[in-house]
């Protein structure tokens, strides 16, 4: 419709701002996309704050074919934001479109616990769709991908996917316990009185669920040790138990299950995963290796630390019989998880 | 119950990390925290998007009694994302704690309008919420506070709360037609293949409604002016329809209003007024001064550029008698506005 005039000025366009002003965009896929979670995670992406400010990205929303409206509503929104780093939406329900050539892939989507619903169903059903997902991530995406699963039950939804995704490193497949850990940071500045950046050696233990170990042993504030300061009656009978229950809390106060806050923690894991955690702890579940004792062949969350796009399971730590009981009582679950799954995993 | 040791250990952090290495924490009030766009708002500001990573916030949620739950839900995830810039929280529902010396007002909530409610009376309603709002942020909120007006009718709610304000100065007060300038940068891209940041003077001239005009005549890509390529027919049967009612669009897609867009547009509004457009064009709803004729007492879209936390309005544009006509509609509708609520205005 516009014709030479218009291709014309594109040529001018283009020698006024080259492409070359910008680096390579990098694919970032993200499944539920037309849900809470993906809509607290979709524009911080595009504006550049889990990638960084010179990094364009072009961002694959992945949902159901239900979802179809949503997402394009979500895509006119995005489009909307004017976003100088988005140079690309791709939306879609078939995985081979959506993780096509992706560089970082957020699991976001998983089937919910129903009414009634046993929780070796709710496994088994999730697992089901993570299979699927591994194969699509393994056949489509880059071969470098870095792959997060926020979608619950996560340690053993990344499980499956990291089985499935047979040509790909197993370390590149990791599930969410930031938002576990950022919860402990939080509840641990309030009670001391210091701001979260004051908090070093703060880790979380095991599964994304209830029988999570929030383990404050070798934490400093300040350079100083602050576990028999906090004192036991308060590190168990308060401490453990609101960062193991706040998701239950904030549903009873929102009405909804944490969406910002998940989605917020989901940048950071894969911000700190790209840039480096200059040498401070950080919670990632990834696979075993044998570290600590815990079996190999699960998905547990260590405290680490990143350099270099690589994480570093911390090492050498003194583990106390009591902290040695509630690892066992996280690897246990996630053990049993795994054998409510194993038929899919052949 | 920590005692000695605790208040010993607190003087080493504080040893540790001095509050010297913060910047003074500024106030920022949200309107209609609980809501959709609070929502999308507030934990992008906890993160330093909308006043840089260096700058400390408070934030002062502000909502109605009943969503008083919702508000501590909000608040309990913003702690579980553990911000380091974000130094405070408060939630309330009483303007003379949530105005109480706040740097930045983000006015957010508002009246929806119901079945049948005629558009005098969706005017007069929020004139009286803006009425307590602008005598609270009188009486309450820093003497330089910067208030942008977000909950609709914007500009006329904004010239009620302006009013009511009456010893703060009146160009501290504007309301957002970024969100409508951002939808405009984003569907000339898309047309002519380029990306939102290529597009030069491009603004939309007054009210954020229906009668906005998103003005491409002064418009450049890559240098050279677009308005005579695009063509008088895209323009105006395609590119202004579809700006103009675009809020409806998103409504139809999303079954829900447009929220992150919204809540991003709020933020890029204020950053640019505080950090500046290096002579770049932006659009502001700003108290009228007599330029291109609009009569002073409204608060109109215009574009301007901003340095030094201070905002100019272009001038000097050759309007075209087609424009002018544009701007007279829009003006026409605001100047019925304030005669709808001039009751209040007393």
């Amino acid at each position: 419709m516009l014709g030479r005039q218009l291709a014309q000025l594109k040529r001018g366009i283009h020698f006024v701002a080259p492409e070359a002003k910008w680096k390579k965009p990098v694919r970032v896929s993200i499944t539920g996309a037309a849900g809470n979670i993906g809509y607290a995670v979709a524009f911080r992406v595009a504006n550049g704050e889990m990638l960084g400010p010179d990094q364009p990205v072009i961002l694959h929303l992945i949902d159901l074919p239900f979802a179809e409206e949503k997402l394009r509503g979500l895509r006119m929104e995005l489009d909307d934001c004017a976003f100088p780093l988005l140079h690309g939406i791709v939306t879609t329900s078939d995985q081979s479109v959506g993780f096509k050539d992706t560089n970082f892939n957020l699991l976001i989507g998983s089937k919910p616990r129903g009414p009634g619903m046993e929780r070796a169903d709710l496994l088994k059903d999730n697992g089901k769709i993570f299979v699927d997902t591994g194969k699509a991530i393994n056949d489509h995406s880059a071969r470098d991908v870095k792959t997060l699963v926020v979608g619950n039950p996560a340690n053993t939804n990344c499980l499956i996917a990291a089985h499935y995704a047979k040509d790909l490193p197993r370390e590149n497949f990791h599930a969410m316990t930031r938002l576990d850990h950022d919860r402990g940071l939080s509840q641990l500045a309030a009670k001391l009185g210091v701001k979260t950046t004051a908090i070093e050696k703060f880790c979380v233990w095991g599964n994304h669920s209830s029988t999570m170990y929030p383990d404050t042993h070798h934490t400093l504030v300040g350079g100083k040790q602050i576990h028999s300061t906090l004192g036991a009656e308060w590190i168990n009978k308060d401490f453990i138990p609101v960062v193991q229950q706040r998701g239950a809390a904030i549903i009873k106060a929102r009405g909804l299950s944490s969406a910002a806050s998940a989605g917020n923690a989901a940048i950071s894991h894969v911000r700190d995963w790209v840039t480096g955690t200059n040498g401070t702890w950080t919670s990632f579940s990834v696979p075993t290796d044998g570290s600590y004792g815990v079996p190999k062949g699960l998905i547990f969350s260590f405290p680490v630390t990143v350099a270099n796009g690589k994480y570093s399971i911390v090492q050498g730590l003194t583990i106390t019989p009591e902290a040695q009981e509630r690892i066992n009582t996280t690897t246990n679950e996630l053990t049993e998880e795994r054998r409510a799954v194993e038929g899919l995993l052949n």
